[in-house]
């Protein structure tokens, strides 16, 4: 079985890499040649387009950046999606809207393509360690056949329905990520004025529970004000504008995360935007 | 060594009863004096003022919901910071505005009275079980005097400077408590518009570690729709306005904040001020 | 010269019949036939597509909901972009984004097809009376053949650059209208709460300058509770999600807006977003 | 009929120089005395405390900064209101919040004293040319005393009933000042970043009837970037705290008034306080 790689950013990178070390055949495409280096070294094939991925690929993986780049990956010029033959498995592991996954679920199945949505919970380390959790919309058939490159690549995948519903749920955990972040830094923030050490702050506000565990992790970038990204601002901007986007066409007001979404517009425009999400805290801090 | 105890609510009740059962010895009072029953049939003397309180106490606590309530019960007619002999402590563990806390601090000061700011981490069930977190600002040696009776009460007790540093505290962290809850309930909201399963939402969001552990714990509310107040809505609602009163004294920017502040402004327009401050899952999800 | 027309909205079915009154000699097309038949009686010729309508125009005019039914009508089964003939010219009045407008520009001039996107200030009664104010985007000679046009159906045609232009101060103007109304309608919920009269607040407030004149001519509907749309809420809601949308990519933060759309969110979600777009004073100030 | 007038900033200077011209009498006292030397040259007499003024004042004037600056006046040491005879006027021109007009209220009366409260609308052009706006609250006999004076300091007296009530009006008339500042602040900025020049922004928003009259007021600065203040960023953001202050107090939800708290907020924090309220533009368009 031949696995299509396309997208090797911080993700997708280390994603490719534990497949590959656990004996998939991996044929590989990236925007910049440059970051299929270690793959191609470990032996994975260079195809020069998507389309040329696909012809080979009996599942096709996609880890992208925005909805944007995954419809122009499998549609535009030198696209997949039209090169992929019948019967065989497209997963995007991209977080997408949900709508959108629906509509490439759709296009996939009119060309006789089974589509799993495959989004993950997790950054650059669980990546490489290959413990990643994939919430996962599809069916039962194609899903089985992911099942153990999901297994190579995670820790836990979670079913949860028709397509689009993997999309649904990231889109949910995402939006938590990012207000969690920013009710945090307000709250610190606050504290600092109040008088209170940064230190005494973080001691205590992350060890009571009504702050999400995943802070504790980000602790060492608030601390050192070293913010190389592991998940980019602008792209957990981007989850949350997509988010709220859903929450338009669904009618569901969100007050408190467009709150969020503009003070992330605001960090964006300050030039955050290629740092860590975390930088938030930065942003609200240190101004 | 005789103890005072003001306010006998959700909280006071347990609290009192803690330090009872450890043998302390009382004098009580409360606005209705029926919620003091079980602590005089337990052996507690009734005072039927504050100041009646303050003459016979070596230590006075008071427990009450709003600062407002505290200055009454502490300047008001028949307040007792007039009648707590030179060399006494007062212990208010009410949750107020630290700007308030040190205020009170320097009345107390002024009368040679000795002050310690405690608000808790906890709400009903810990109150219980003596297991709250004592968030304590205030000199040294007062602090070593109360300390017993925060063992009685508390499973632990973190000392954060002076006064007014326990306030400070508290405030961040029931800030973070409303803005979990908010930004947790608005995520159901959407996931369910997307077609997602309540129990699936519940199931994974709750085990992933984008949320709050303390929503595991309100679960049982979210689920059976029964809101019976461990802390009221609109205490909630009050601890934020203090926090954003702050915000603005100090020249915090609080964005984020704000919206969740007039989104529980919303819930208790609804009528949902008295039910538990969870309710505000309800509101955003049943509307 | 004949003019097309498809759209027979409140809008669209006024601005036609001042066409017709000029002595134009109209064809048109609506999704719901009825709606045409004041002009079909008075000598307009009907067409069963948006493409029959296109293959006998000189100009081709569109006033339409949202840029999804534009887009259905332009390019969808039986649109009106592939028979428009060459050299002919499509005046968009939709309101719609920016990107949008420049999209269909482009579109439109691949097929020698010239395109002007002229959005109007105004709601049903300068409609009809042809006081409308045109926000005009697109080159010189096309709109200098369009321009007698909107001097029939407008008292003002604002000239602002190229393809786009039109639709983004459009765009501007209706977030001004519909953040006036919540601004408003905000205060007055306060005053009455504050104990002040219903009528001496309208009295007041609408004769200093802090409020906008278009208020004035809303003030009926406020007073009469009848809000019988001019211009429906969930229109409204529309083009403030449009121009977030606009401003997301942009990277222009917006957080005011976003709080008000989220308003309109809520009023919509509560049942009134086929009622006037001023009915978010009743939705907050009848809670 | 001899005035004191407390209180000689932007506004207070000007208006008592016009009751100076118009013949009265006055006694004066600010905290910088040198504010006063162009009134003492006119032959106002000076003295050295608040109390001092009161002594020898039939009517006295209060237009003062905060509730806070007011309460300091009033009742600190060397405060007015120990010192104003029974049957004496205190006219209160500060913008306060409500509840506090009516505390100030009943502590005169409880020394029989009459109360007016009568902030103004307008900023330092009309208070220089005697053409400001009286919204007041307060008794029938004491406000015909009053009615001379502020016709010689205003265009218009507007009576809206009890103590408080000319406080309310003016705190909803700020709030929509400060809101539609804001407003237009985020249109204009997505404007220019959608291309369009910030002339013809100007030239076609300020003529539509979706922006506030007052607008083209503050044009110049807006143009020239010279934001001397007539009316500081830091009050008006006082005033839309007070403002939410009141509407907790009152229970009435106003997400879109607490939104453009938080960008006055932002904008006091990055060093805009003393700068014209209208400087929130500069913020919103030049960052």
């Amino acid at each position: 079985m031949k696995i299509g790689f396309i997208g090797l950013g911080i993700m997708g990178s280390r994603m490719a890499l534990n497949l590959q070390k656990a004996g998939y055949e991996l044929i590989v495409y990236n925007r910049t040649k440059s970051r299929a280096k270690a793959l191609i070294d470990g032996g994975a094939s260079w195809e020069d387009s998507p389309a040329e991925v696909a012809k080979e690929s009996d599942i096709l993986i996609t880890m992208l950046s925005t909805p944007q780049i995954v419809r122009q990956v499998a549609e535009g010029e030198m696209g997949f999606l039209s090169q992929l033959a019948t019967g065989r498995i497209w997963m995007d592991c991209s977080t997408v809207n949900p709508s959108f996954s629906r509509e490439m679920a759709g296009k996939a199945q009119a060309r006789g393509i089974r589509f799993v949505d495959a989004p993950v919970a997790g950054t650059k380390g669980p990546a490489e360690k290959g413990e990643l959790v994939f919430l996962v919309g599809g069916e039962g058939e194609a899903l089985e056949t992911c099942q153990p490159l999901m297994e190579v690549m995670g820790k836990k995948t979670i079913p949860l329905g028709a397509s689009g519903a993997g999309s649904s749920m990231k889109m949910l955990i995402n939006l938590l990520l990012a207000q969690s972040m920013v009710a945090f830094s307000e709250a610190v923030a606050l504290g600092k004025a109040m008088g209170l050490e940064e230190q005494t702050l973080l001691n205590v506000l992350l060890n009571v529970p009504v702050t999400a565990p995943f802070l504790a992790a980000v602790r060492p970038k608030l601390e050192s004000g070293n913010y190389e990204a592991n998940f980019p601002l602008q792209w957990a901007q981007k989850d949350i504008h997509l988010a709220t986007l859903t929450a338009y066409e669904l009618g569901i007001p969100m007050p408190s995360l467009n709150a969020a979404k503009e003070i992330f517009a605001g960090a964006k425009q300050a030039g955050l935007g290629e740092q860590d999400f975390s930088a938030i805290y930065h942003y609200l801090n240190d101004h």
